[in-house]
């Protein structure tokens, strides 16, 4: 974990560091990724089926590629019933706060006989791609699927990689059931992506396509992006903590430490305002380096994308706070919601020593699908937004348009669209 | 223009014939676009001046990218008075519609110390692209501009290409200091959005980019996608008007021109469940194209793109506007407001005979950036939502965890992320 002072070069070279994590940095994929898209394109079905065997020695056909009830029943016998709990209680916590993102169509008249509005329409299909693997994360199941349904999509199609077996993980088909998907489907990777964005004889095409993935899988995301929605293209995780003297040292690193265990890539950062507290923090990681399970991966993404940054002042550390723009940010100062008053970006904001990240992770309800690597300069979290369009409305009279109709020609033929022009001459011709 | 029965066959083969269209369906471009964007990263301004002189034979340097207050004033001079104050009036009605669309922070707080909500931020740097070229429209730089404004962008840069006497047209110059551009670029084409995308010495690098363009604009904005923002992969031009009996076959016609006229790859398509209507239309047209000016592009757009659609009856008519989910919708019918509500998508929904389209292009508030090719099954109309974001805000208090700490822990163990049990755990340790 490197300690540095903060000035221009440091953050520049920081940033420039934390930006070759971004799935844009590995265009020496894109090749096999268009490959894959254009196979699944033309050959459908079979190309699932074949990647299904290469890339997970996985025998998949048309008669076992989508998950069966049995399966669903069998995936309920097995989870340990607390987690089971455990999921319902997360899900109903995730449902109520998605519940108020709810956005409504609204419309604005005049006594002239105009009306003027928005039309809000749920998404009509969303596919969510759930990896495979060693990591098993239902609590990704439901902050993917939740927005969706919330939105009111009326169809919910998941795919996800199955073992050799041809199994996949109980946790995983408990989670996605209690969360409504309508359909699972046994593929990963990019095929999953090309398949859900074109469809194949057995798996329908969507018009919104969400959820985490590999490289394979982002490129191929944002390959099909514009033939479908995509959410946005998601980078390795990350968390910075902003905090000053008041912080509890032993609570800093353990929140570090817990973003910095999802991969070797991921980055964990400290921007504070102490020098004190900036030892202390090292310390308690060094001791929980010697604990904890992940130990290899945690020591690998401390050693490249850990840094404690040092701040001349609360007003430098919220500078680079913003320029950083983290996924996760945790502000644990003397007064955090006066801090929150000047922060610009970030995916989600953590404020005070009891706001633990893993606690947005989990069970809040606030969507953990956050952007990351900048990109909350624009992007925002994964919402009931993303599974709504609007359309505009617009309703005139003869009584609104005559007034303001040689306007609307005027512009037109500024800029040589007679034909336009003409639209609005017709209706006033005599 | 085609007139057919619509069966699965005539709409499949319509929607692929329009998918075409689509900038994902020019994937031969891609490399070319891949070499502009890495020659500007790499050589910043050096590389914007090479390509200004290639593509537009324009002279630029570090000198006269910018451009100057002398040339805004020259543009003042330049224009039409009566256009002006169009172009004002135009504005106030873009600025009213679009205050409408502001969205708020919220926040939700439980006696138990929790507070959940989102902080609403505008994105702090917008680049818009305006075309140059013959085609002129400054109605294209309100419609861009306004939305940013609105959402409290604090940095707006416009780049558009320059003529070969570095000149740009005064129409666009002063449409873009009326909505209230701050800097303007003379760059065009897949260069300009790269420099916005990264930045060069001179041009600033932003987080958003917005704006429509050609092939070359269209890709190399999906491809510096994910380290900026964009608004969308726009296609050409289309318009669908649903019509029955009751329908004045002369605006019909009249209208389905307007968009026509746009390009020749430009749609219009005319669904009816009236043969008379149908018929009675294709004449307007006929009478139409021997007086239009745009002739040429009319006819090539009308018999590549152009269809009548016969209906067996209205609720046919609906899903097939439903799945074709055209740019601009007029619907009229006998009672348009009962249509409307089973349109699912359309990115601008006109009502009854005096809701021409170029009304919404021009005048009544709404944005023209709308979504093409399908797309209004998954985007937006570009509004004031595409220039803010948001964070999640998450505050709990000892008294608030206490009780949910270990279903926490039960579900980080689960999916064996140990080092975020770890967070919690530290939080309650003795």
């Amino acid at each position: 974990m490197k300690t540095l002072k903060i000035n221009r070069d440091t953050i520049q070279n920081l940033l420039s560091d934390l930006l070759k994590r971004s799935p844009n940095s590995y265009k020496e994929y894109e090749d096999a990724v268009a490959d894959i898209i254009k196979n699944v394109q033309n050959e459908g079905d079979k190309a699932v089926f074949e990647y299904a065997y290469k890339f997970d020695q996985a025998q998949i056909n048309k008669n076992n590629i989508k998950v069966s009830d049995m399966e669903i029943k069998e995936a309920y016998n097995q989870i340990d019933s607390t987690l089971l709990e455990v999921i319902q209680k997360a899900k109903k916590n995730i449902r109520e706060f998605h519940e108020k993102q709810r956005q409504y169509s609204w419309f604005d008249s005049k006594p002239d006989g105009s009306i003027l509005g928005q039309k809000v329409t749920p998404i009509k299909t969303a596919g969510v791609y759930v990896p495979g693997g060693k990591a098993v994360y239902p609590s990704s199941v439901l902050m993917n699927v939740m927005p969706a349904k919330v939105a009111g999509v009326k169809k919910i199609v998941m795919t996800t990689p199955c073992n050799k077996e041809g199994k996949i993980n109980p946790n995983t088909l408990v989670a996605a059931k209690e969360a409504g998907v309508d359909e699972i489907y046994k593929t990963g990777g990019a095929q999953a992506i090309a398949a859900l964005a074109y469809g194949t004889e057995s798996i329908p095409k969507v018009d919104k396509i969400v959820g985490p993935g590999n490289i394979y899988v982002a490129l191929a995301k944002k390959a099909v992006y514009g033939n479908v929605g995509i959410d946005s293209i998601a980078g390795p995780s990350e968390i910075l903590v902003l905090a000053d003297e008041t912080a509890n040292p032993r609570y800093v690193a353990a929140d570090l430490l817990s973003q910095a265990e999802h991969d070797e890539l991921a980055s964990a950062i400290l921007v504070t305002t102490s020098e004190i507290l900036a030892e202390q923090v090292k310390k308690e990681i060094g001791i929980f380096l010697k604990q904890l399970s992940r130990k290899t991966i945690l020591e690998k993404s401390i050693e490249n994308y850990g840094y404690i940054l040092i701040a001349e002042n609360l007003d430098e550390a919220i500078q680079v706070t913003n320029e950083i723009a983290s996924e996760h940010l945790e502000i644990v100062t003397k007064d955090p919601f006066q801090v929150m008053t000047k922060i610009e970006n970030a995916g989600a904001i953590f404020l005070g020593e009891y706001s633990s990240e893993p606690l947005g992770d989990y069970f809040a309800g606030p969507n953990h699908v956050l952007p990351t690597n900048g990109t909350a300069k624009f992007f925002s979290p994964l919402s009931v937004d993303d599974f709504i369009k609007k359309s505009s409305i617009i309703s005139f009279s003869k009584e609104s348009l005559e007034p303001i109709h040689e306007d609307i020609i005027k512009f037109a033929e500024a800029e040589q669209l007679t034909a336009h022009a003409n639209s609005i001459k017709v209706r006033f011709e005599k």
